[in-house]
């Protein structure tokens, strides 16, 4: 697919330049003193010699076949050196030079005329406004970038987003002792974007793993499909940057004010199995240990040093992230006493106290990799006198070169020399400075371990009433509402098979008093409005009506508090409710972010929503796995397994309850809200019931999708 | 205090040795190459030269006067060593020896007997088992200590529990161009501890800021005292490790089951204004900032960078710590544009564009520091072609060398050997590698500044009455009661002026009616027991009881349930309270930790109590300053606010609760656990109201504070 950019036999670079310090200097260097295992054609009009290899005029005049070009001329003429490449056969480009959709919409109209002609051609291009590709295995050693230094071999797929960065990147990286197998700068993704790069490295066998750097996510439900499978397969590491720019979002439930852009993209993130980081400092040591170390069998760690207060801290950080200390077999024990000095301590952490001679460190490291309880290594070192930091890291290399079945990370808290000296070896295992490093680092090693174990889930498909949900919303928008009323939001959410509770509609004293009459008491009494939409606020919710007497008290007092505050003219009516018993109070909802589209919400509903924010998101559509992930996620979930003497809630039900509202946006992607607040944990049988709920339609988009007409005939289609 | 040892005039080395590799060697040396400004006498018994000093086979033989003696022989010989120190007239002490309290019963025997030595001879005593003390100012030049490296002159007085890892810290402190004023390794800790440290300090001009590496605190009240006092003066930073040994606390209330000993330890660090840091790392990072910062004079950052990527992860970082991006005056702008290319962009961050040359760091810099909107800076550097990253430092640092008063932080995404290279230049700034730890060491910053900024607090003292709630504890304890039933320990409360809701106790139906009747309908009807105390778990609770019929119905049928499950027996009657209306649910107490005292607690209450974990921690007695930072620190404070349209909650009235609570347990310190949950917020006005509580008490300490005597007869004065 990306063979002719990643892989090519010849490269022509269009702009080649003798003149220092320039992109087409630097470039043609870069090929040459990485050793390109192919041809290599500088084209300039001026000819000559460039970097050793001959130059030609055009591209044209070059004598054999060109599988890539690398284009670096001014912006001006890049579209005519499209052209030129087509009739040359080209079919690789990746386009280094800037000025086009960065720049504004001059740029943006030139980016455009550039993808197509790249369609057109049945070309693929990387770029434009990039810093260059990169293949480091021997049969290809291509750097086409113009970054600082030549990258080492190693087995990382990288896709920055970033052209400055991801030149600092590399230079970062190679300092870590993290070594690439391809890199792909996208920079304005025209036509290869992040989801391309992830496709082409599925079966790319030199790439272990996936690292990405991204501003946005291009298409979100590809991504979602290919990180899925990938991440499977190899780790899948990314830092998405642009937290904070999210923004507050004018939406008016509680669902949309809890989303926002970044809520999204971590949804995604985590149910595709792509590990998030948020700063490049995490993002490298992420990497840094998933090229030195095998995925564990299990989460046990076996804590080895020579000083009481780091394994100390190793400790804390590896209960922190839900890790297991590791119970070291009596076998171990007995044999670490055979060797150890008396004061050391034979339980982990194992402290082999400060005067540790390396054999120590080689005899005990050994011993605990055969441990059958113990998954993964963290090895801790304190300066001692008489020993080199160095050395103590190379014989701990070379236990860990005969044992390379589990992950073993060193701890070594000494000065960035020998971290300096650790970047020009080969080394088999990740160093950091500090324990807290390390553990993060196992984390991730467990974290991939969950996920290459987590079942892949389903999407079911449920037997509902989709034509009475769409007639109600077919109905609201007639009248002109895109919100409708929580009478029909409940009809709705009823049609999908949603548990929601006992009700009727009332538009007076005596339709409620015979409602409730029939439905039995207690109930419960709520006004439903065209205008007002947070009922509590304005005393529009009676609970507990345990009589027809009482009923006709809260009615009158009702339309008498309604019609001192003037809102008495948007009621419809009330709904009278059976009265679900129950305190735990959940939410559940839809919200839809314009990039990421439909996302579902779950978690602590009731008045502690906005305050505790003990929600969860997920992209729609949900697995089943998905929906009980994020029932199991949120903290309140220890109230439904049931806290303190309630009945413990019937997960599944409401596992179905989230599916069923999946099912519901998936089937009508125009509703841009929705919230089930209360989803009401009834005390008798622990079953969600939707006691209330708010739907929110694009009225636009909704009649279209519907077939409807407005008939306001003051808009174009739109609702008022 | 401490200047004989800290600021010795002579010292004897009592074990220096010529055998090399051996601390008694490795100290002489030590002491040499720093060129100790004073006299240096190695005592060691075959005499002879060592390291080119005279030795004397005794201390006695010393010819002149001995200010510090440095203890480095067997532990078996280290009493008499004290002795013949004593009789030298030797006033300070520094035992490097280990084999003391840290190996068990006889060295902790020992070290006792020690300490009896050193308070009988008016001595003070660093250690034992430490790696010794250290003082850069150059009248002293004192390096008496084994680690592996010279240090730094610098700002840190710096405490270490741990002996390897003091050492380590050195090394690598040194190597983050950070510099000591004084060091103190306290090792055991038997006569001079943190806290003496600390009070050395306070008025050690040349130590501007003090680190401390704690496994505990010996004296925490102490501790708070001076450190309350100190961190107003300079800033204290402290690593406390062992978090997660903490354990399982067996306490049977929330306020015990939610604190535990690290929870303790953060209130105290806390509310002393003590900088608390959970990794070497973070500490040594805040160690930098501090060292090459002044005091910002608010939280508004600017961010000068070359690349946008890191400009908006460093906004994102920023805005995480809850400081603001500071909004750039058009002047500033103005003077920008006049020589920034027109790419750039002058809005913050300021994006000077990659191929920003060293002159536009520098007149950025300079522009933006004068901006009166700006209070701190962040600068990025990228690597970009041409540019070295060290002169780009040096460059910025000129500025900032002109412009000392606002901190500016450095941000150089770069290789280590830039780092490498630092750590031998003398620096005016910090520098990191990534935005994240540079916007860290800015929120540090801010932290001190607000905390130098707060009003020291008073601990009020209300009017209450003691000899009640004395009396009631008393009658409890005579009844064999750790535990105060329901109904007493709202008396207890009552009496400290807590507003309670009105109740009363009633034994039989009718004693409930008639109470009832005089406090007025609806009310709550809960069970008091002297067996149950989770009353919710048994239905022991009804609430919103509108009529004497209804009263009947409930209390038969509580009568009927706690009979049916075997629990009729502990029945002491019914409290029959007011129902106050309001649903926000906070819960106020007090947990005992077995090291740190009574502790406070406040947060949300309810069923949320446990799962939400939404509360707060301070050791007792609280200051007013204390008390509503307690109340503003919880998530559900939004809650008090008003949010939804609720009534606001009085605030002041909650804080004196708080204060009372706290008034009460340092009146009664025995008190072990107090429950007030709910303490509601009434919708009619706001105030909190005790609608339940729970007090616990230490048995045998009250019945001896309280002056009682057991009378089960089976027992040594406690209960049973």
């Amino acid at each position: 697919m990306l063979s002719k950019i990643m892989k090519p036999k010849s490269i022509a670079v269009i702009g080649a330049s003798t003149k220092p310090k320039t992109i087409g200097s630097e470039l043609m260097q870069r090929l040459r003193d990485y050793k390109f295992n192919g041809k290599i054609y500088p084209v300039n009009p001026k000819g000559g010699i460039i970097e050793g290899f001959q130059a030609y005029t055009s591209i044209e005049e070059v004598p054999g076949e060109v599988d890539l070009a690398v284009i670096v001329v001014n912006a001006k003429f890049v579209l005519d050196t499209i052209d030129q490449c087509h009739k040359k056969g080209i079919k690789g480009l990746c386009i280094i030079t800037a000025g086009f959709k960065e720049t504004g919409a001059q740029g943006a109209e030139m980016e455009k005329e550039l993808l197509a002609k790249v369609k057109e051609y049945g070309m693929r291009c990387v770029g434009p406004n990039c810093l260059g590709v990169l293949n480091t295995h021997p049969d290809v050693t291509m750097d086409a970038t113009f970054a600082e230094s030549l990258p080492a071999r190693g087995d990382i797929g990288f896709v920055s987003q970033s052209g400055a960065l991801g030149g600092g990147i590399l230079n970062i990286l190679k300092d870590l002792n993290v070594g690439f197998a391809q890199f792909i700068s996208i920079g304005n993704q025209a036509d290869i974007n992040a989801e391309t790069a992830l496709e082409y490295w599925e079966n790319e066998d030199d790439v272990k793993q996936i690292l990405l750097y991204m501003e946005s996510i291009q298409n979100p439900a590809n991504f979602r499909k290919l990180a899925t499978r990938i991440s499977k397969k190899k780790p899948i590491v990314a830092l998405k940057a642009g937290r904070s720019a999210a923004g507050a979002s004018a939406a008016s439930s509680h669902t949309g004010s809890l989303a926002g852009a970044d809520k999204a993209a971590n949804a995604l993130l985590a149910q595709s199995g792509v590990i998030r980081e948020y700063s490049l400092k995490n993002l490298f040591a992420t990497a840094k240990v998933f090229s030195n170390c095998p995925i564990p069998k299990g989460d046990r760690v076996a804590i080895i040093t020579n000083s009481g207060g780091p394994g100390i801290m190793a400790t804390d950080a590896i209960c922190e992230y839900g890790m297991q200390i590791a119970k070291i077999t009596d076998t171990t024990k007995e044999k670490l006493r055979s060797f150890l000095p008396s004061a050391a301590s034979v339980k982990n952490p194992i402290d082999m106290i400060a005067s540790a001679p390396i054999e120590h460190y080689q005899q005990t490291l050994e011993t605990v990799i055969a441990d059958e309880n113990v998954d993964m290594i963290m090895v801790i070192y304190l300066p001692f006198l008489g020993l080199k930091d160095i050395d103590v890291a190379r014989a701990v290399m070379e236990i860990k070169a005969k044992n390379p079945s589990k992950p073993v990370i060193g701890v070594f808290m000494t000065t960035s020399s020998f971290f300096s000296e650790l970047s020009n070896m080969q080394v088999n295992m990740p160093f950091f400075m500090y324990a807290e490093e390390a553990a993060e680092g196992l984390h991730r090693l467990n974290q991939q371990r969950l996920w290459q174990n987590r079942p892949e889930g389903k999407i079911p498909c449920y037997d509902v009433n989709k034509s009475r949900a769409q007639e109600i919303i077919a109905q609201s928008l007639e009248d002109g509402r895109a919100q409708l009323t929580t009478r029909e939001s409940i009809d709705v959410l009823d049609a999908y098979g949603i548990r929601v509770c006992k009700s009727g509609f009332a538009t007076n004293l005596d339709e409620a008093v015979n409602i409730a009459n029939n439905i039995g008491y207690p109930v419960v009494m709520k006004m439903t409005s065209k205008t007002t939409s947070h009922k509590t606020d304005v005393g529009g919710v009676r609970v507990n009506i345990q009589s027809a007497q009482q009923l006709k008290d809260e009615y009158n007092d009702l339309i008498q508090k309604l019609t001192d505050k003037g809102l008495i003219d948007g009621l419809e009516g009330v709904i009278i409710q059976e009265m679900v018993k129950g305190s735990r109070e959940m939410v559940a909802g839809i919200a839809t972010d314009p990039q990421y589209g439909p996302m579902m919400m779950f978690g602590l509903g009731g008045v502690f929503i906005e305050v505790m924010k003990d929600v969860t998101f997920r992209i729609a559509p949900l697995t089943d796995i998905d929906a009980m992930e994020m029932i199991k996620s949120v903290k309140a979930y220890k109230l439904l397994e049931g806290a303190r003497g309630t009945t413990p809630a019937q997960m599944e039900q409401i596992q179905e309850t989230l599916l069923r509202l999946s099912q519901l946006v998936t089937d009508f992607p125009f509703i841009d809200e929705l919230d089930i607040n209360p989803l009401l944990i009834s005390e008798k049988d622990g079953v969600g019931i939707a006691v209330d709920g708010r739907i929110k339609v694009r009225a636009e988009e909704a009649m279209q999708s519907l077939g409807l007409k407005c008939t306001c005939g003051s808009c174009s289609g739109c609702c008022h």
